[in-house]
């Protein structure tokens, strides 16, 4: 059994990371870290936690968390991640991190985007960005896990066949997101409070949301150049949840013409391994709550010839595929587990 | 008193019509359709319309109706539509058709997207579109109201300044709209059943959707060039409201740079004597929740420098401004009463 | 047009006030009061009371408010109503008090029950519990009303015919509350954040609820003995409602055995000229959604007979009868204006 | 792996049987009928049940699933169930029904409640009542079960501890119940559809729902006396959970005063052992979205000296603990597996 420490476990990424491992078989949760509830058991805060009867949590106080674990998962906030991740990282433990700290190799597109600078660039350039469909390999020689961003991991889950294989002129990509509340964070807020977001729904951060250098930064990899796109995310009143739909012409070089049957075939081909991946036939498209609990990604295409536009929708669990399950796989991955492990639940549907 | 008749009340357009003309100091509700509910009272319905305690609903017969009202709204299916129009329309009566039937002038589209042929050219030339904020000098003139669909409203009032007054590059135009579940109607379908919509959210009609050529047309119009454009509706697992997001790449000809700040002031300036449009500041966006229950619609501008994007989103209440309430305004025009009667409620917030 | 003030105007509770006098004809909101957002314009927080372009919220200063207005509507908190509520009835002011301060007449119950003495006895003395079913006499003559809270409108609306009429044995009545979460106030709180209560539903303040003995003050009046309930509140995952379902053994004194039809009889007979009570038909009950925004209160009755058992079930809207609307019924009352001025809205629905 | 039928496998019952045994690693599901979508993949109706690609739905033959299958769960319609059950159990197999047809064991009651008479008195007797709480013993050596409806469930293990122990007087007990949604079934119906539910909250089928004789008898059953019950059940505008709120007079008897410890204390000591079941501490009480998705049951109970009255609050999830869940744990006890296999999944909060 492996040893993991989840620090920052009273928000809804700890708590998911809890519920999740909890039927992990070989993975054993021994320190939770929260700064408020230290002192307290988990059950106390979270009821529905009830495999952790035992569990208190801690205060983050890294040299005891040393000794009480090998894999840490890291969900604290971003800024605060940077020093912690190093620690463990140097002292040769297993890193998951779940905050935007290293994720973005630019360390100058970090400062720009998060208003700080990356002090730790030796650890920073071990990370690997950590989307399995794409890094799996280098994932599986790694210590240390930047894991996606939700809204990233949407859309470039949607993106990357087409990108990858030149089916889209990449200049005026649009990626329009909605999220659950969940994405919000667990806090005492007047604006995530029910009667604000319950039959409401609205758009936020137009044009300035943290998540667009990181989307940025992997399509241009996978399209070796530069892009930029328009990144609008949105609000639902949901608990889960993120679906992105994404409009990109097509691009017209070339002698044959893409077809909705070419473009659904490349989709299907790119991901037909991928144990989380769901490509949908042709006229279906994913809803949130069918993939609800669980890690995968449901991804519609289709091509509509009127407008010579590929329009591709991706449906995630913004906790699990967006954040804690794909922090799990990760940790499969490098462990050398069934990569599916602590992952097979089907959706809580309805 | 003028006397008006509801045909197809039944449906969530048509309370939403009586809900509205309860409080209308100049209109009287004589006549109150529905084929299946015909001799039962509108209250054993919808006990919430409490005001129509002596209303009964009865079959549509147009002979009888004739006699008992001189405004008809018809909240009747496409294609039930057309005939009715027809008939009220040349018996002198002044109609307001919330149906698709006469909305589109070119009659092949009509048949392309709504899989009819229009069989009343003669009347169809008489009618207006009836959005007012476009056509309210046509509408002070006509008999005739073909009401708008609910997303066309919010797309093209989003719009509007921008296409008008050439800031925008119209060849990419990308509509996402989210609508809440009254847009498909009051039926029994377990598509629309609590336990699926609740807590999901899905795209459909992806490029098919038969609002497209409505948008076309009147776009097609305020640029004086043909239009086609992307439109994705989305379903939200709440009652009331669209909230859509328009990308349009900014023009770049000229010689002064478009900013926000002009963006914005044109924005201002095209709705500043419009009672029901409110151009939100700089920086603020729309919230369906903020329009429930009105006849507004919110708009908010941004002019993303990055990617050369100007981003428009507006909110509306589907059932109001999108359908029973635009009704009324095209009724109070056309009867010379003030445009606010019946609807000058506050959104209800919560 | 009389001048009103309302002090605490950016909870739910003032904001609905300024909602429902924003369409009532006779009267002027011609001071807002928030100690937060002192100095802010009404519509920068709530973009939705467009009415309100011009009205700033200011802070609570009595001397000042004073020759700002003639009737004072206060939404304070408990506890700090006392002295506004004293210094504005002092000064010849009406005044409408919608917390719990002035509610009951006994100050040791008080005490007891909200943990501060009463300071203004002579005040006190002088306020009419302001439900209009029962004191409508009294409330004509006052300028002082203790507003009633929500649950006890709907529970005492609710059981008010049978406990008069001597029905019910009132010595086990079950009064069992589920209310929308604006009943919980405006407020940064995690305990109300959307992700806690959507999807949940929960009991709380078992035994000990406050508006306990508001209830047992009026009931007891009302059957001219001490009563004792149970009232067990609960939490719905909706904005706005409280549906109570009340549970009292029916009294087999007498010869004639009581039946469905007598006691659906008496409640009609009871509320039969009231403007904002409807009895619904034997076997329909109410559901919240048909008085959501609503001044009306719904009553379904079913007599039991295997269980000798009479079940009446109420629904309100919480801000609405349950508080803002019930204060400008009051007022109309007061006033000598019609008393559905301003209340003649119909639901919301969907 | 045993094999198992699902006979009814397209409502919400039955794909709740389907997601539940994805998981469990001694089951296998070999057949799963459907007569509407009989043809139709599994997956093609629900994206969600990703672990059944290779599964499709089959119509109701009996002589042919009896070759492929040795348990067989029904999730009927009431009525269908009988010679269902009757034909399987003669033809020695295990038979779990999830529907009412094998609850009661008095054939009186059940045509006075259901309309049809029982054909089957021969299997009735074998039948045990599900509860395993209450009948562990039976199960494990039967092979017929009855599995309980979801408001017993929640009301007879919120009330056996009390009952058992002579705690109350049970001649005036309340069982107040709100159920989510998928209560009501997978339908196409106007009265469940997503406007008409969401944002509302009402009670329905007050005195006369089917769960009472089914609640009355095993409360009579456990008193050792007949106990006539008020049942009013409500639905809640969530997908699932039901929490049901308990009132009984604590029984003054004996010289030993009651106390809240105490009546804790046998809560406590009644479900020591049982692996579903938490009984909160003092002062906690349920939410239905702390046992989402799970087999858990949770209690709270309070006793109210000012009333003399026992109150208690159940939670469980209708679909788990109210249906499929219960029935995978009768058949972990009938096949002697361990109990908790396939249900040991943590509740998905938020």
């Amino acid at each position: 059994m492996i040893k993991t420490a989840i620090c920052g476990a009273s928000g809804y990424t700890g708590t998911e990371l809890l519920r999740i491992l909890a039927n992990h078989p070989k993975v054993k949760v021994t320190a939770a870290t929260s700064e408020r509830s230290a002192g307290k058991k988990v059950t106390a805060l979270f009821p529905h936690l009830d495999a952790y009867d035992n569990l208190v949590y801690e205060p983050m106080d890294p040299d005891i968390l040393l000794k009480k674990a090998d894999v840490f998962f890291l969900a604290l906030p971003h800024g605060a991640s940077q020093e912690a991740v190093d620690f463990f990282f140097r002292n040769n433990k297993t890193v998951i991190d779940l905050s935007a700290d290293y994720r973005l190799s630019d360390t100058e597109t970090y400062e720009q985007w998060y208003g700080l600078p990356h002090r730790y660039l030796a650890t920073l350039k071990k990370a690997v960005y950590g989307l399995p469909e794409i890094y799996r390999a280098k994932i599986r020689k790694t210590r240390l896990i930047a894991n996606p961003g939700c809204y990233p991991t949407s859309a470039i889950l949607g993106l990357m066949p087409a990108v990858k294989n030149g089916l889209v002129n990449t200049a005026s990509i649009i990626i329009d997101s909605k999220s659950g509340t969940t994405g919000a964070g667990r806090k005492a807020d007047l604006a995530v409070s029910f009667c604000e977001v319950n039959e409401g729904f609205k758009a936020y951060g137009i044009g300035v949301h943290r998540h667009t250098p990181e989307i940025e930064q992997e399509l241009s990899a996978l399209a070796k150049n530069r892009i930029t796109v328009n990144f609008t995310p949105h609000i639902l009143p949901v608990d889960r949840g993120i679906l992105t739909t994404i409009y990109a012409p097509i691009k017209t070089t070339g002698t044959k013409k893409m077809t909705q049957d070419r473009a659904l075939d490349i989709y299907c081909q790119v991901y037909k391994d991928e144990p989380f991946i769901r490509v949908l036939p042709s006229g279906v498209f994913p809803n949130i709550k069918n993939v609800r609990g669980t890690n995968f990604c449901h991804i519609g295409v289709k091509l509509v010839e009127r407008t010579n536009t590929l329009i591709i929708v991706s449906a995630i669990d913004n906790l699990v595929k967006g954040a804690a399950g794909q922090a799990v796989h990760n940790m499969n991955i490098m462990m050398g587990f069934d990569e599916t492990e602590g992952l097979r639940n089907l959706a809580l549907f309805p």
